[in-house]
């Protein structure tokens, strides 16, 4: 998928700029000259950057048409809808995609390839349909077995969905290696999928095989790097998707996990649970780890996105001082102090 | 798939009577007039009651031809082998059964059904294939909504996998009957859904589907009983299938669980992982259920078989001491102490 160089136009429909819309700021914000426009109708007329704040001139059209002039090779679907199903309203523009010889790159749970319309179509017209959650492949019971992965495991995990595992693991993976570390991102979602043009698709997999696939993923890169930095999912506080977090976690075998939260957010996202103290989320981390292989939450990465300045500096000292451990936010201020906390790995 | 009695012939080549075998002694156990003969050439000649210590006079046989003097109507795979692949050596088996016109019962991952020399045999002689872990049609987030689900729960789990979650399971769901409840066993696993003809094939559902199955499962059962008994998989401890164990834990939101242990095995089956001390596993169960919604581990239930009657007995007083919790074997000597447990749950 990543032989010719990606021209690709995103569809973010009535949610760009929405943590809804991560696949599309994640991959705008580390791949900006891979993406030549979005489409959200709500938001035309306007440039990415006057959206998300970085991202350039990239253009905001209305409609698939109006993004042709900018010479697209692909369509990706850049939202990760709950449940992953295709909206009915966006088949239409998946149609116009194909039928104007774009690929189609999705993340959606409906593999767009087993869609009789959309199969014979992209057959039609030569292009190519990219599930990136196909995951029939992935057979492996995990074999729990830690010298298989040579290189040290940095693993996001979070209090919630969507508070900033992908991009607190890039960056990780980004500012270690100018701490001495041949470090590596390790997508486990949609969206870093799409950045990494790799990964596993941990949710997509079946309950038996989670923690089989990506310990066999990690084995296999742990023979040209020194550091993995893993992509967390969900959260083992999570009523959907829990059991998911947990075979990353005992899938990964981490030498240390990093925590991240969304400052202010006080229940799980569209559920009535609540989020216990960070302390506690802490604790129950480390404890559920430690059986299979123990691991320590060596940092805490806030997603402080909607404070201004001086509020994220006191809430990322409030969070130090109630936790006892190195905060950063990696957008914000970088994550220095994260790579600092992970020398103890070295040597 | 139960409209006709069943009348099966059990495939167990090699491991009859061993815990690898447990789908064929489960049957054997709760449905022994379903059965009419097992094949294990290893064993061939001798009864059931000989191997197991109950079944009558069932016959073990050496292979499929010998099996079809007692008028099966169907092939069970009575095996639940590590991953779930099928052994080739037992194609021909398959291949004898279909030829027989037996309809064949298969708890493997490997779809027997998308096999075509299989499915082309079935349909050429007009049997069926019934694939227990098809799980294609799940696909709903769990709601995590305490309220879906109007009966009581009573969840089985483990210090590891084949520690009897399922046999403790059936049996809370038919010695409750006994002290006022409408009760009902829910499997989740290929054996228990052989025996049950019903259930939840937990392991096999995409990662994240798996709590929102047996929610939705629970949501539409609870409006015929007041106390689910659903059977547990696997256990938070294993390095492979905690991620399947913690789901069902937050998708089943029990009221209570019930902690299922083999004495005397000390690691994971297979894998190098130590089984911590009885009390901290149960600490464990509880807090990782505590945020989503709060429940005990209100008694242990063990599986003695290896033990002297004495030594059982011993056993389990010694548990009682160690943990507080009342202790049964239920297969041994009844779980009348885990019904009175589950008194507080009325009214």
């Amino acid at each position: 998928m990543q032989q010719t160089k990606r021209r690709m136009v995103i569809l973010s429909e009535g949610f760009f700029g929405d943590l809804e819309a991560k696949t599309a700021s994640g991959l705008i914000m580390y791949k900006p000259d891979e993406v030549v426009a979005v489409i959200d109708s709500t938001k035309a007329g306007r440039s990415v950057q006057q959206i998300l704040g970085f991202g350039g001139e990239i253009p905001i059209v209305s409609n698939l048409p109006n993004s042709l002039k900018y010479g697209p090779n692909a369509l990706l679907i850049g939202i990760a809808p709950r449940g992953g199903k295709l909206p009915s309203e966006w088949r239409q523009v998946i149609k116009q995609a194909l039928e104007n010889r774009l690929d189609v790159i999705s993340g959606l749970h409906d593999m767009l390839n087993e869609d009789p319309e959309f199969s014979m179509l992209a057959l039609l017209k030569g292009t190519k349909i990219h599930d990136l959650r196909e995951a029939k492949k992935y057979n492996k019971v995990a074999t729990g077995d830690p010298s298989r992965i040579k290189a040290k495991v940095v693993l996001t995990v979070g209090t919630d969905c969507k508070v900033g595992k992908m991009i607190t693991s890039i960056e990780i993976a980004k500012e270690s290696k100018k701490h001495g570390w041949n470090s590596h991102f390790v997508a486990t979602g949609q969206s870093g999928m799409v950045i990494a043009g790799e990964g596993v698709p941990i949710d997509s997999i079946i309950g038996d095989f989670m923690s089989g696939a990506i310990e066999e993923f990690l084995s296999e890169k742990s023979s040209f790097y020194d550091l993995l930095s893993v992509e967390g999912q969900g959260t083992i506080l999570h009523p959907g998707y829990s059991g998911v977090s947990l075979a990353l976690i005992h899938g990964s075998l981490p030498d240390a996990m990093v925590l991240c939260h969304f400052p202010g957010r006080e229940k799980i996202k569209n559920y009535q649970v609540k989020i216990p103290p960070l302390p506690e989320v802490i604790e129950l981390h480390e404890q559920i780890a430690r059986p299979i292989k123990p691991s320590r939450v060596i940092g805490i990465s806030l997603n402080t996105q909607e404070l201004t300045e001086k509020e994220a500096k006191e809430e990322i000292k409030r969070t130090e001082q109630q936790t006892g451990l190195p905060t950063v936010d990696p957008v914000r201020f970088g994550c220095q102090k994260l790579i600092q906390a992970l020398e103890f790995l070295k040597g």
